[in-house]
């Protein structure tokens, strides 16, 4: 299990140092964390250690309560409760990232889902991607970090959305959170996240009538790439 | 021929390795390939393979019926039959490059052509830069890939282009397919379509009302660098 | 008392050399100070000397009436006077930083306060970033580097701001100032005004109706990381 | 001779190098130049030659007339003539530089003046930056390259502008071309008018009624730098 924890770490550290390299974070924002499920825990990064200065050991590894399970373990991310959520009601991923990327944040402070103009955003993310209502006074007051977990949960749930065909979402005022099946995976969900919010953007400005991608387009990218029909990629 | 197949497979390699270089694009979007038509083969990168992993062999060889020519190869990148319908039409091209560089891609999402603002333009692009209608439904379910390069022609004969003077499209809700000479041309045809995309957006925000260069100026900087009378460059 | 003036010089330094590392200054532009309160000393980057180019030796030594106070100092940089000021009158400042970096400018020049439209912006700054009025023809003519320093002041305090709430300010047509307990930290406050300066310019053209964060969310995310009962980071 | 020949040719050389660096310019864009009053000597960037392959030996020196001087010369930059006329009516200028950078070239190509918005502009441009008019179809059929020089010299004189108080302007449709007593100060201003080109636009973006900078702040800014009661820099 020790080496499950080591492999588990290193992967979560690299997770977090790819935030800064493909410029989604600046200073010490942003987290990334992974879960194995079998053994019931999850690995984070530590609240407020500058990236640069970062190390694999320094990752905090808690069960799914968010309880630390190493001595001498550094704190966790304040935005832990939300991951925890998040790990708990959507069964299948396993890795989860969070930044203040620019071009993502700009669509949650401006309260509007990101529509899905282009191929570029259907390829991985399978119609707009949601952003949340604000969260109430009460809500913030009480436990705020798991009930922004509790927030995104229930936004993809009325929404009669598939986590795994969304994996992402922004919420509002703050920032883009996203997940897949790894994480590092969820690593390229926020980059894809934060190019295609940028992309958006653009799209508004050059036409402002401009409009969604076809469904059936849509479906043809996003099953070129998912499920069992998809043909990218090798095999 | 092996030694040629070799050099083709370089070239192509590098092509490729260039688009993430030059920022266009990111992941494993994109794709560049050559052709060698009195071998009658075409070189193009594989599907889904990381820019950082993917090697010089990894490179896939078909005809230009699309078919693979070399035992244990990689899958060619899903958009092989785009390319290949424009090499077939186009007989002048001996290179295209398809990325999903930002600022090219915003235009396709607006579905508007890049209108010729400026003599960065007209050096490269001879006029507007046309976005293509949408496929239709039953073009995507029939053969995707094929029809978007059967749209391409289509566009670019029913506007009376040639195409070796107008050497790159977008396609409306994807993104921008570029061609030349050859292949490390085209890669430097998508480095110019996406930095004038840039610069056509932002014209039209300074001044909505912006004008397209004259007609004569536009003569000037294109036959400035190409055909008979040029005189930029060494010899 | 040396060794003290030597590390102070060393932090100054560093500091100056992250703004054109950080793309917060171009050229010559900005300059980073530091003040050592019990020795009554200020240490500023020189004036017009190239980043690259520049010594941790080249860092001027003033008192807090800008004495210069080592023989043999190069000129200091024309805008200590402001420096002076804000130390004077800010007495739990220990840096101060002044850039010219775009996105904050583009404000300044815009005479505009920026909103406070989320969790990035109230993680760093507790409510709008203030623009001050313009400075009058009697002001520039007479000590036009002090009074922008006594105009900052003013600002801050009409407003009845707190200034380690607010630890920033743009002067209308010029561009921003920040500072912090320490020069490190101003620099980071630099960085996240020119960070939060491009999402609120963002998040007006995606929604040009967009409110500001809630009372209650700023609230909860400014005393997350500041105050008594800050959780954020390691103890 | 030769020795002031080989130095011009370095620092023209390295004025050229820097502007692929400062991403001013892509491909083989943009030139810079210098000259040697004393001997009546330029030395220009050779035409078409990639950045990444161009050797100092490979600068062309040309007299005032554009008389290439050094057998087995390449041949110089098109855009020498417009160089030598700015050469010839501009006395005091020493170096010149042309891009194609995106931010002057939106202006360009939207047609309008950039508006001193701010100090960062009056610090290196005293008011604002000229668009010129379109050239006729008779000027560009002519002599394309000389017209444009001619038309930068007769815009600046039209307006009665100190060609060394504005040391650069944007040619309608095309671009920026800048100037200074060296080469090396040219590249500078390059660097200066895309920054306040792209300042200014955001400017007009955050606030459409945005204000020029005062007259008395422009004077201030202006002349804390140049002249004889400047006092940025050292001595």
């Amino acid at each position: 299990m020790n080496e499950v924890i080591r492999m588990l770490k290193k992967r979560v550290f690299q997770a977090n140092l790819a935030l800064p390299k493909e410029q989604l974070v600046k200073l010490t924002w942003g987290n990334a964390s992974a879960i194995n499920r079998e053994l019931g825990i999850v690995v984070i990064k530590p609240s407020g250690v500058p990236y640069s200065k970062m190390t694999e050991e320094q990752m905090v590894v808690t069960d799914l309560q968010g309880e630390i399970l190493e001595k001498a373990s550094l704190k966790p991310s304040s935005d832990l409760p939300t991951h925890l959520v998040l790990y708990q009601e959507f069964k299948e991923i396993g890795g989860i990232v969070h930044t203040h990327s620019k071009n993502a944040v700009k669509w949650a402070q401006a309260a509007r889902d990101i529509p899905v103009y282009g191929t570029t955003h259907g390829d991985t993310f399978y119609g707009d991607i949601p952003c949340t209502r604000q969260l109430t006074k009460a809500e913030v007051n009480a436990e705020y970090e798991k009930e922004t977990g509790n927030l995104i949960v229930a936004t993809i749930q009325e929404r009669a959305l598939n986590p795994m065909a969304i994996p992402g979402i922004i919420t509002q005022g703050h920032g883009p959170f996203t997940w897949a099946s790894s994480v590092e995976k969820a690593v390229e969900n926020s980059i894809v996240l934060d190019e295609i919010a940028e992309m958006a953007m653009g799209t508004e400005q050059i036409n402002p009538q401009a409009a969604r991608l076809t469904q059936y387009l849509l479906d043809k990218h996003y099953y070129r790439k998912h499920g069992e029909q998809a043909y990218y990629g090798q095999k």
